[in-house]
């Protein structure tokens, strides 16, 4: 399924999550464009489990992906347009970001 | 410092999240106040490093919390208000969440 659905339906742990948080410039040229391609293609890697994606009307934004395993992540993070896309955030659509790779150890019994 | 940044300020991993995703419900009594309890209570426990939280327009929010051990993340879970908001989340306010524990292994160096 290749959209964002609001909770990701992801497997048992362990897995693997990348918490990207960041906070968007004005400038909006190219940005839609390459978000929905990289969905489109991220969505279709190897290893990925599902995604959730906010952002709120400041441009503050959390996207969280799950993949299998951290190779699987290494693999995304050095897709050629993946690593465009990486480029032009970090020139145009990004004031900040961070990004934190994790290990999904349990559900929280909430 | 009690208030929500766009990115959170955490030391070097590994140190552990918990990212909690979920859809409101329109029925908005008392969440507010609460929220605002939860962070300020939150904020003040023991081994918290920060937090980043988001919501948009169609009430979908990613709120991530960073501790500095699992023991920490157990006794917030355990928290007499807490358990009451999780409680009322349940009933009242969220139509489906999910929460995830992980242990943040290295940043992404994206």
């Amino acid at each position: 399924m290749n959209t964002i659905t609001a909770i990701a339906k992801t497997p048992e742990p362990p897995y693997y999550a990348v918490i990207f948080t960041s906070v968007r410039t004005e400038d909006g040229n190219g940005y839609e464009k390459m978000s929905d391609e990289m969905v489109k293609i991220g969505f279709n890697q190897p290893g990925f489990l599902g995604a959730e994606s906010v952002r709120d009307e400041k441009g503050v934004g959390i996207t969280v992906s799950y993949w299998d395993s951290l190779a699987a992540i290494e693999n995304w993070k050095n897709h050629p347009r993946h690593l465009e896309a990486q480029r032009l955030g970090q020139e145009m659509w990004y004031k900040s970001f961070a990004t934190r790779v994790c290990k999904v150890e349990r559900l929280g019994l909430f």
